[in-house]
């Protein structure tokens, strides 16, 4: 492997490595991070004496760092001063695929699993590029032109960060897959997409009058995809990827 | 508490109990287990000396417990063999909520956290009801008409199970909520629905002259909603819920 291919690449170890499938399985950035930023929710993992917890929450990537909102997490930070081990994991529902043998029954999906050490974001600019940030990844210039946060929200709002350390993709995208000799047998096989789809907005009932949608919100319009609005968001605030 | 209560929720403890924002919790059965059909996609969170893993599979639900396609989860099986703790999460996100502060943006969801001990399937009649109910469940009637599983198929398959020990339900459905002096600022704010909908079927192109759609799935229809359709199939499935 060439330098610039480790350099594109996270490091694989069994910890990442996808063991069932692994034609599936993709490490480089471009892959890992196209997944990611396709998405604002992910799933953090961690363990407490034990007891594993997995909880839902908003993220978004800079460079190889993700960061979420600590509030999700009050239980794991209770617990951590120094880093937690955690694993967040994003996953997209393609298609369902209906084959001619349960067997074969499956779903074309991009997941990926990142591992590393969360830790409370407590260096102050860090935290107020993160504040910033976890609005305009997602709508981009937006809060130039909100009500700036004042100090007792900035002091209620906490964030996680973790370096990606390892990080690993795997998809599915092919549709129905038989075994070579069902395709002569007389039965019914197809396979449904599943898109998430972005509804039309709803204005706040309250808003003042002359008060209109603003420009920068284009990219969030009815029937668009929603992976398609994330990513496009992410590659205004974040031109270089 | 009556015992009536009791019977149809789940027990709270440190564990499960809806730490922040404890007034969107829920722990009645009814609706953790609505939130829970609508969704084929569950990340199970398990921990193997220390480190976690948050992997995304397939689940249904039969009565108070939880099953899913053993592959997934071929690593944490290695390590049970009396069982592991595990944290079964499912999440939807319903829309995005654009304020006008950046402390009020948030989002519309429903999500549950189920805890318990996670085994292997090794009763051969829990295991043969559970190679149908993985088809059957989300394509009612399904395995009657396809290509029977031979030995070979029976054996690579193991399935994973977990009594629900206990769960939460967190569920936030108010759109925009600002402060009230905010109101007053001629800031923009709206909701955007997102909604996971099915595509157009798309047939498997290698099916035999003559075989059509089966009228056993009628209920995935392009643009209907996902969740519409799973939790359609799983009432005809499990008619008693």
């Amino acid at each position: 492997m060439s330098q610039s291919d480790t350099q594109s690449s996270y490091p694989t170890s069994a910890r990442n490595q996808v063991k069932r499938r692994h034609d599936r399985g993709f490490y480089d950035h471009a892959t890992v991070h196209r997944i990611l930023d396709s998405s604002m929710l992910c799933h953090v993992s961690y363990a407490i004496d034990g007891q594993p917890y997995c909880t839902p929450t908003f993220f978004w990537r800079e460079g190889t760092k993700l960061y979420w909102h600590g509030s999700s997490a009050s239980r794991m930070l209770r617990n951590q001063s120094k880093g937690e081990r955690v694993c967040v994991t994003v996953a997209h529902l393609d298609s369902l695929v209906l084959a001619r043998c349960g067997f074969n029954h499956s779903a074309d999906y991009r997941a990926v699993m990142a591992f590393g050490i969360a830790y409370l974001v407590t260096d102050p600019e860090e935290k107020q590029r993160a504040l910033v940030a976890m609005v305009d990844r997602f709508f981009p210039d937006r809060t130039a032109s909100l009500r700036q946060s004042n100090t007792q929200e900035i002091k209620a709002t906490s964030f996680i960060a973790m370096e990606i350390e390892e990080a690993s993709a795997k998809i599915r995208a092919k549709g129905v897959a038989d075994d070579e000799e069902d395709y002569a047998l007389p039965i019914y096989a197809e396979r449904i997409p599943v898109r998430t789809v972005l509804g039309a907005p709803e204005p706040c009932a309250r808003l003042l009058d002359g008060v209109t949608r603003p420009a920068t919100l284009n990219g969030y319009t009815e029937g668009r995809l929603l992976e398609d609005a994330l990513r496009g968001a992410y590659f205004k605030q974040y031109p270089t990827g």
